[in-house]
């Protein structure tokens, strides 16, 4: 039986052997190695634009960088050195902006893609898929009823997760920005590679990550409901405000009856950025006893409408009530030149005069993605830990 | 409690409607509503590229379609009437070959991104988004013991799927082309929209879809494993000729180990579009008591090496074995201007001389993915009921 097999198998072979052929709208063939990534950290691009007259790269430098053409007509750039960091940049050819040629890696946000570049080293590590073991990514739809709607999330969990059947795990619950949805944290923010990496380093606990839709009006992101593919324009109606926290037990609810979690507040923690920062802070304290960690990225904690913070009695209670028995980690981090800096400055001020603990991560840069990448990797080794 | 509850998200209701700010590179703001799909089943596109000579748009005609400058300096142009499909496109702006700045919606093919747009109508409105109830799409990756790697596949996993801990469903595995990998199905084949729509529809058994990657040099889709974000090119080695198809028992035994599976012949189905269609009429041919259901679409069954079949002892005598228990269907599809049409017409002939039964669907076309797409749709309704 084995000699048959093999036989049969040598004899088949030749119809692996297909010459490469041309498919619909298809290209077997490479454009331009492009961008090479150097050893002394900078990056290389060779663009082919016979026609154009000016070529910039946009998004690895605090300025566009001009493109060169070379003596066989194609644009051709080596950059400045560039610190270790996933890059997220476009191309403008003559005034229209448009994703590289060579370089098929892209990442959506809101009504634009980019193309993403890793330059090595540091924290840009944890960004890059490496050989580890992988937990699984899954694109779900869970049943809100108090949405009354069928609404799609982004499930990780992690390797070993599929292997057992008994062994629970805890949850982070992992919210995005007023510009994103349910794909964004994983997309942008690198999330399943910065766990599998993480974890895989023995620094983070083995843990499932739910990274839901933010905003109640829409079941899915673009191009994922009914609704078809329509342009994602980023706002959000005034209508839906706290709907989505409201609706929010309906997600614990579906992971903790369809996952193997352990369904107690030392087990679940709550983190987003800007919006979805927002979304953590109200969660957390509407509901004291649910998130043992909480983590404030950018966080629009709440807003008087001005720019600071509406502190009212209203807010002194329920703060109070949520730190008789505080969350094991209270984490806020923000850059010094994030827009959002002198809100969270005034809440930590609120904080301190009421004798609230919590950590405080300053870093450089403002409301970006690299800050929240960054703050995602120090937050996560804090979790399920203990006090 | 409720009262108290309603008065706290009263009060915090502010914080959600900040005003839209900018992100790192991001941009709310949308450029173009371009594409439009208008009622007369033409679409209109509007590019803005103020500096251009010549803007085109390619794969949704035979030839590309001119663009004209408007008085405002855009691009603008209405197509003629498009037949109902899922069109993949691309942007030609002064010869580079570019993504629609307008459209967020691409798939990757190889090396290349191209962007999508459905003309609805007859079969596209199986490859839309609709509200219907969706199955789970999940990233996982399975241990190869044959290969000695973790590889990452697609599975869908039906609705309700995840709401049962009981229901066993049959399997459906479904193999890409050389340029493909385990995204490829689901994106450019829309397999999740499809199944999802013809469920509803109450026309397709709910099932279980387990996309692989057929390369077995690669363990996953380019930039989903340790050698990064590099350029694929489609091309396999000779070298691993064979080693997919042998490897093929690691992915089945993993997924009757791990998902709720019905094991058994009359509830596994196996199909493939030309490389995945050898692939998958060879691992039928070797497994005959495995797959009681057989696609193979455009498929590069065994060849000769110069376009024919080589029709020796040792494929009579296998294929006799498999259809002395005859799979409940085994289909192939072709179309009249493929490039293996010959070569399947040499297969049919040898299996009328052999008496070996089939049904044959030939359509207009070529090696497409709007073919594949289709037979999917052909073929997805006939599954797992009996003969």
């Amino acid at each position: 039986m084995a000699t048959k097999k093999l036989i049969l198998n040598a004899v088949l072979l030749s119809s692996c052997c297909l010459p490469l052929f041309a498919q619909e709208a298809l290209n077997f063939k490479v454009l331009n190695q492009s961008p090479v990534v150097n050893a002394d950290s900078t990056a290389t691009f060779i663009i082919s634009a016979p026609a154009a007259t000016k070529v910039a790269i946009s998004g690895l430098t605090a300025e566009p960088l001009a493109m060169n053409r070379d003596a066989d007509g194609k644009w051709v750039l080596t950059t400045p050195k560039l610190a270790p960091n996933l890059y997220t940049y476009s191309i403008d050819i003559d005034g229209v902006r448009t994703v590289d040629p060579s370089n098929v890696y892209t990442a959506r946000d809101i009504s634009s893609l980019s193309n993403i570049l890793i330059m090595p080293g540091g924290n840009a590590d944890l960004y890059a898929v490496r050989d580890v073991p992988h937990g699984s990514v899954s694109k779900v739809w869970y049943n809100s009823p108090s949405l009354d709607m069928s609404r799609r999330m982004t499930v990780y969990t992690p390797a070993g997760y599929e292997d057992s059947k008994e062994k629970k795990y805890p949850v982070l619950y992992l919210l995005h920005g007023m510009g994103g949805d349910e794909d964004a944290w994983n997309e942008l923010g690198r999330a399943s590679v910065i766990l599998d990496n993480l974890i895989a380093e023995g620094k983070v606990e083995p843990m499932i990550v739910v990274m839901p839709n933010g905003n109640a009006e829409k079941a899915a992101a673009p191009g994922y409901t009914g609704e078809g593919m329509y342009i994602p324009d980023g706002s959000f109606s005034k209508a839906q405000a706290g709907k989505f926290e409201n609706s929010f037990n309906d997600i614990v609810n579906y992971v903790d009856s369809h996952y193997r979690t352990i369904a107690d507040k030392d087990h679940r923690a709550i983190a987003g950025l800007s919006m979805g920062g927002g979304h953590s802070w109200r969660i957390s304290l509407s509901n004291p006893d649910e998130f043992g960690y909480v983590g404030l990225f950018s966080a629009a904690v709440r807003w008087n409408g001005t720019g600071g913070i509406d502190e009212t009695e209203d807010l002194i209670v329920p703060l109070k009530r949520q730190f008789s028995n505080p969350p094991s980690l209270y984490w806020i981090g923000i850059g010094k030149d994030d827009f959002l800096y002198n809100l969270n400055e005034d809440y930590r001020k609120l904080l301190d005069k009421n004798s609230i603990p919590y950590e405080y991560h300053e870093s450089a840069g403002g409301h970006t993605w690299s800050n929240w990448r960054d703050y995602l990797t120090i937050f996560l080794p804090r979790l399920f830990k203990g006090k």
